[in-house]
């Protein structure tokens, strides 16, 4: 992308652009993420951790940002092993999604995995602190229809993987 | 939210914050907006619009901010009336959802409504082009299962009005 908006400021890879009075862009330089829907012994891997931007614990995907020139297949397969300790054989691509369009250019590659080859241990960041763990399927349903898991990232994977036939309902 | 983050840089309601060495929040001081799953002679009402944040056409929910002070379901009512021109009876909540917890507090309440009472104009701002579009249901679940449409709060809202029976697969 380029944005021919005034950038207003800048910091690491992030620039804010103005969009009109009051109202800005943020451009991303490292726009992209990978996540992937995980199923392993037929129940789904997902990941707990503390969200200090919306000041509570969110369940996601396992996944994060892509590394500089990094294949976002292998960043995929990087993340969920970083994250959940977990290697895979196949994985697929689902689709990309944008989380917020009107506001920022960032983006993230969904991926789809049920072919886990080893459980070995977590390798996270210093600061990073995610906790493993499993569901059955039609449990994380039930909690995104009433409204108790609420990640835009976790619905976007589970529903193309439902609308696929890779999950059941 | 409250977030005990130094504050880098400070627009409108927004506010940058250093999470870490080169990496941000965003903080919207008006974080909430509205949009709408809308049914209407069995089809999907659905908005195209230019997003320059990443460079190409979206097919949208009907929707956008909140005003200060406004109620979500009211706030919901007038930009599904102002993008669409239509005017709904009943409308319920399906669900709120965070489309980057680990960027923003940014949220976003999702309706339902299946009972447009009557089709008026569109009334944008100035600097709003919005073209209304109807389509079948299930040529959008396609398009998202394809990857040809990646807007989360679009996938989002029909996610959860799928897993609560409103619209058939």
């Amino acid at each position: 992308m380029k944005m021919n908006f005034p950038e207003l400021f800048h910091y690491g890879n992030y620039r804010v652009l103005k969009k009109k009075e009051n109202s800005i862009f943020v451009e991303d330089l490292a726009p992209a993420s990978a996540a992937v829907v995980t199923v392993y012994e037929g129940r789904l891997i997902l990941v707990k951790q503390w969200r200090a931007a919306i000041g509570s614990y969110t369940i996601e995907l396992p996944g994060g940002g892509l590394e500089e020139g990094e294949n976002p297949e292998d960043g995929a397969r990087r993340e969920l092993l970083e994250e959940t300790g977990l290697k895979c054989a196949e994985i697929h691509l689902l689709s990309t999604f944008h989380p917020q369009p009107y506001f920022t250019n960032r983006f993230s590659y969904l991926f789809f995995t049920n072919s886990i080859l080893e459980q070995g241990s977590q390798s996270l960041d210093e600061d990073e602190k995610v906790t493993v763990e499993s569901y059955a399927v039609s449990d994380v349903l039930d909690e995104i229809r009433l409204g108790n898991l609420q990640d835009s990232e976790l619905a976007y994977g589970l529903f193309i993987a439902q609308l696929s036939g890779l999950i059941e309902p």
